[in-house]
Order: C-alpha cells, then sequence, then structure tokens
C-alpha cells in the first residue's frame, strides 16, 4: 500500500466502525421497542417495529460496500484484513437481530389478540441482557477488548439459565389451562428470539479473539429448553 | 496481479468451491441424520449427530482460512472478490446449519422419553424440502445459475406453509391432551429449526445475485406460525 493512501485508509476504517456501532444501535432500539410493545400491549408499537426495518437493511447493504471498498481499493493484510472480514460478518449478525425484532413484534402481536397469560418478568429481564450483552459486544470489537469480550460470553449463560425459567414456567401455565396454550407459544417462541440475539452477540465477541489472534473458537450453543 | 498468478489463483478457487460443497455435504448429513433418528426413535442416531461436530467445525475454519488467504495474497477484485466474500458469509451459514442439525437432535432426545405424539408426515417432508434447497443453493453458487438460485426462493414457501401446518395440528393435540403438550412442543422445535435450515440455504441462493450484479437483495423473513 502506497504510504499517501495510510491516512485515508486509517479514516474509511474509523468511518466503518462508527457505522457498525450505527447499525448496532438500531438493532438494539428495535429489539427493546419489540419487546416495550409486548408489555405495555402498544398495539402502535408493534406496527411501528414491524413497518420500520427499512434504516437497519439499507444501512447493512452499505456496510457491505464499505467493506468490499475497503478491500478492493486498499488490499489490507493481517489485523486490518482480519478487522474487515469481522465486519462483514458482524454486519450480518447484526442485520439478524433485526429480523428477529421483527418476529418478537410478530409473536407479540399474535399474544395481544388474547389476554395476558401472566406478568412479564423474565422476558423484559432477557430482553435488557440481550441488549447490554449487544451493546458490550459491539464496545469489544471496537476497543478490541478482550475481557469485556469474555463478559459477554458469561452473559450468555446467563440468558440461556433465564429461557429455561421461563419455558418451564409456561409449561406449568399449558398444563394447568389449556386456553393459555397458544399466547404462551407466543412467549415461549419471544424467549427463544432473544436467546438468539445472545447468540448473536455471543458470535459477535467470538470475533474479538479472531481479530486479535486470527484464529477462530467454536463455543458450542446450548439449545436446551 | 501478476499474470503469473492467475492459474494459481484460479486453482484455489477452484479448491475453495470444492471445500464449500463438501461443508454443504456435512450440513446436509448432519440434518437429515437428525431427522432420521428422530422418526426412526433412533437414540444411537441421536447421540452420534450430537457428538459428531467437530469434521464440519474444522471445515468451517479451513475454509475461513482458505477466503483470508486468497484475499491477502491474490487481492482480487470485482466478481471475484465477492466471490470470495460471498464464501465467507456462506461459510457460516452452512455452520449454523450444522448447529441446528445439534439442536434438531437436542429436541429429538428429549421427544423420545415420551410416547408418539402421532406419526410423523410433515417432519420428514421439511427436512427433504430443506436437503433439497441447500443443494440447490450451492450448485447455483458454484454454476452461478440464477434460475436455480429463484427455484430454492420458491421451496422456502412451501416450507413455511408446512411448518405453519405443523404448527396447527400440534396445537389440536396439545389442546385435546395436555401430556402430548410437551413432546407436541419438541416437535414444533425441531419444525422451525427446518424452517431456519431454509432460511440459510435461502441467503446462500440470495449470495448469487449479490455475486453476478454486486448488489444485495433483502428478502423478509416470515416467522408466522
Amino acid at each position: 500500500m502506497a504510504p499517501g493512501n495510510v491516512p485515508h485508509f486509517q479514516e474509511e476504517l474509523d468511518q466503518l466502525k462508527s457505522r457498525l456501532l450505527e447499525m448496532g444501535g438500531l438493532a438494539e432500539d428495535r429489539m427493546s421497542a419489540s419487546v416495550r410493545a409486548l408489555v405495555d400491549r402498544d398495539h402502535g408499537l408493534v406496527e411501528k417495529v414491524l413497518a420500520g426495518d427499512t434504516p437497519i437493511n439499507q444501512l447493512h447493504i452499505e456496510i457491505d460496500g464499505r467493506c468490499v471498498r475497503l478491500l478492493a481499493l486498499h488490499q489490507p493484510m493481517a489485523v486490518d484484513l482480519r478487522m474487515i472480514l469481522s465486519a462483514v460478518k458482524i454486519n450480518t449478525d447484526l442485520e439478524r437481530v433485526g429480523d428477529l425484532a421483527i418476529n418478537i413484534a410478530e409473536a407479540a402481536l399474535r399474544y395481544l389478540a388474547h389476554p395476558p397469560v401472566k406478568e412479564l418478568i423474565d422476558i423484559p429481564r432477557m430482553a435488557n441482557i440481550a441488549q447490554s450483552m449487544l451493546r458490550d459486544a459491539l464496545d469489544a470489537y471496537v476497543r478490541r477488548d478482550m475481557a469485556l469480550a469474555q463478559n459477554v460470553l458469561d452473559q450468555d449463560d446467563e440468558l440461556d439459565a433465564l429461557k429455561t425459567q421461563v419455558f418451564r414456567e409456561l409449561l406449568t401455565y399449558m398444563l394447568q389451562d389449556p386456553t393459555t396454550i397458544e399466547p404462551a407459544l407466543d412467549l415461549i417462541l419471544i424467549s427463544r428470539h432473544l436467546e438468539r440475539i445472545g447468540d448473536h452477540a455471543t458470535n459477535v465477541a467470538e470475533k474479538i479473539h479472531y481479530m486479535v489472534h486470527g484464529d477462530q473458537l467454536h463455543r458450542p450453543r446450548s439449545d436446551a429448553v
């Protein structure tokens, strides 16, 4: 790479990072809104989430384009190359988080057609953990902070435990009262969507190890219900 | 790129494609085995799927390494660059299919602890469609065959319809007989895992458009149950 290109390249890398953070913020917001809509039984907010995925999809395409341009024009090596490849993958993970927010909103819409099964405590708690995981994972990526990345992996265990707890509790409701089966199923699905959002945050956190060391971790994903 | 490098580069690209096909074959096999284990109530086969994800995880890492090496050493442009970036993403999709095969096997293990809820017809049918989608998507990628890629997208609608049908039918069982709730839930989960495998095949198929034209499609994912 010609030395004259270096500042330009660094500037573009910084822009890429800042757009990824923006993408993360959008994904977080959409997830939070979908769960808030569920808890507050807010039909208007559900509809807003369902109708509002254009900005995140556009940003996904823009970030992908930035990565391709950086690779094509600057031919980066080693850690820079891995950083950009990680951005490609993280971008995909964040887009999926956006899709999962839609899935949560769809399940919320069905849920709201029934009387409430129970007061919702654990699902908003799961959403808070997933949100904090996403935020930490992106911070860890931008700062190459391995300790913060490890923190994300630890929170994932907490999320899995809550998902199992939600399942067990709702199963009891379903067994006692068949009229709760249909809405309880949607709550179970929502808890699983939140757990998958945690998995995407975990994917992001795993990229930090790859970026710094150049090798990959394979962490088994638990699907126990 | 120096002209002397061209044959070497093409050779490495061909190897990459053939390793991706192998990865697709492994993912397909693991998914089929997990569903066969469920239908045949074959505990041994369930355990085999659960214990056997090392080869696919290793191949995932190897393919990722090949992509990085191709980008670093050959600095490809335009369609070749997009082809390699697509390989990075397809590789991730196929690894997730492998994870989903594990999830299916985990649900099958729980399901087999109960008496059968019903004869399984639609779930093996879903597995066949998902398998054919995966195969077609990879063939379309290797041959840059847009018509075959479109065929994958069409099959995805069929898979979604079957998932909804499975859900409706199992809901009836659950409402009539609460002892079926727990095993029926696992069948519902399995049908959703199969639908997600179809989504990954769809992701692969969408890459063909990107590879050939350089722009991306955003196809909304339905999560109706």
